[in-house]
């Protein structure tokens, strides 16, 4: 546990401004008029505010040129202010009132932007987790606007990750690692999935992160079930378990998963000759795939590797999910490596 | 903790498909030609799935007549066969693949229904926190349509709570409760607000919750920011601290607020008279609104009982929130107790 005090980075004040001045030149750059970005990994990327997912709307206001504003309802105001990029003036806060229209406020926010009014066929971009209830508001308040995803400008700023960045999620991964270990070192036969579940969400809490968000525990024939939800299924001697588990450390998020074969201490509940096999088509691939990764390869091409080498080996048909996907503020983001995507690492 | 390990009811699998025909009856009704849900409360409420936050679309297909759809992603369609309206045969599993447009597939499921196609004008829900990436990619797959928010239809079934669901909340509610207790019993003065709520969360998990979602913990000059990030800041004796704390249990929520004043044992640390004043001005509000709550009454006309009362008192200016918000599968839910909703309770 000696690993959990040591310090941390701390994402400079000013880093939240050079991203807001990167994303809104990418804006202007990309005749798109503004970004909208709600509560969630994009405004935290942005400003540091890190806001309760509620009904209430919590929205950075970023026009391609001017001023940003924090649209915050008036009870969270005094947390939006303590956020960094708030309390060090780069983005002032503008309270909404309960029975205001937080929308409404939002265009209006917009129209106070240098140039002209945002009208019929003008590019607008949400953040790609909004909730329907604010994108459907604000397409009421900037009727015939065209709304598109902020992820197609934010992805260029968020892919690459600085060295705070990697930095913190190498102290996440460090720390789901050595959750893994815990559980493997424990005792697990008899335990039922969800047992061993609350443990692994205690240790990730326990291991530095701030946050459990899953702990996929899948026994014997649960352990084909990719996003198994763990439940009362008694684990053998004598049979594999899948670990996926992961949290986030100061918002940048840690996801590992383990196959591991339950003995029980018996010998002779070792891994089947089947399961070996499997075990060792499944390594290579991802041996090669790994060994595949290099600056301007495609993403594609990488889930291709480790694909062949599975199809090669009998069980394309099995493997019904893409090989990968970026990780950061969010436990899946872009790049995805997935067939269709061309974008060279 | 006698009470964490008592009887929970379960809803039982039939009640998954009353509520989808009660949803159906109701789109018909209301001249609605389909109800898309996403991941989220809406659609444990209506098959029970709790399904995985993630990018991949997973969505219940409910056109106004004919069969339901559970749209999943392959790699969590043994998850989604085993949520209680798809084990008992109530509504089928379609998987996508990695590279399968997810939303066109969505389409193409209301193109089956029967009735003409969704055309222009045609009214569609979406469940209301269905992220943009959703919202704008169904906007894209079903041109012309007129898009609205699930809980036009849903407040109706959601808002009334049968008696399994007003037995999980009332294990909810008294879940929270015995926190609390446990938290003023306990030592404050001394340690950090970011310390006492992580034994917060620690506690709602011991007491039967499976998810602590927040754990407010606001002292001193905090206390007047109702949605606190708990933080460094030391507590001391002589000083209030707001507890606003809750998680879920079996997906019901809690949500329990309380002012505390911490003497530290030291009774000449005990509220100021100041503090007394204006606490016993908000108990005689609370007393006041929970005391006009009938059959009939208006949620706006709660709202004002509480509001004139601390208005006469001079604090009309600080309370600045509604005065209160449903719970059920959401923390806040239909209905909101503020100025402006003439719903009658």
């Amino acid at each position: 546990m000696a690993e959990v005090r040591q310090a941390r980075p701390v994402i400079p004040d000013a880093r939240y401004g050079a991203r807001l001045a990167q994303a809104q030149a990418l804006l202007a750059d990309r005749n798109v008029r503004a970004l909208l970005v709600g509560v969630g990994a994009d405004l935290r990327y942005l400003t540091g505010y890190v806001a309760m997912p509620l009904e209430r709307l919590t929205m950075l206001v970023l026009p391609a040129r001017g001023r940003p504003a924090l649209v915050a309802p008036r009870l969270e105001a005094m947390a939006a202010a303590r956020s960094p990029a708030v309390r060090s003036g780069q983005v002032p806060v503008t309270p909404w009132d309960e029975t205001d229209d937080a929308h409404a406020l939002v265009a209006s926010l917009l129209a106070e932007a240098p140039g002209p009014a945002v009208g019929a066929g003008d590019l607008v971009l949400v953040s790609d987790r909004l909730w329907a209830m604010h994108v459907l508001g604000l397409e009421r308040v900037l009727p015939g606007a065209s709304f598109g995803l902020a992820s197609d400008v934010l992805r260029e700023l968020r892919m690459p990750k600085d060295a705070d960045e990697i930095e913190l999620m190498r102290l996440a991964a460090h720390a789901a690692d050595r959750v893994v270990a815990q559980i493997a070192a424990g005792r697990l036969v008899g335990r039922t999935e969800a047992d061993v579940s609350g443990e692994v969400r205690e240790r990730l809490l326990a291991e530095g992160h701030e946050a459990a968000e899953f702990a996929i525990v899948a026994s014997g024939p649960n352990s084909a079930s990719p996003h198994h939800n763990a439940g009362d299924r008694v684990i053998e001697a004598g049979e594999p378990i899948v670990l996926d588990i992961g949290g986030s450390l100061d918002g940048y998020c840690s996801d590992t998963t383990r196959t591991l074969w339950v003995t029980g201490g018996d010998a002779s509940k070792g891994p089947t000759p089947e399961f070996r096999r499997l075990f060792d088509l499944l390594r290579e691939a991802q041996a090669q795939a790994s060994a595949a990764v290099r600056p301007g390869v495609s993403c594609e091409r990488i889930d291709a590797v480790a694909r062949d080498i599975i199809t090669a080996g009998g069980h394309g048909p099995d493997f019904f999910h893409r090989v990968g996907h970026g990780i950061g503020l969010e436990t899946h983001e872009e790049p995805y490596l997935v067939a269709g995507n061309g974008e060279p690492l």
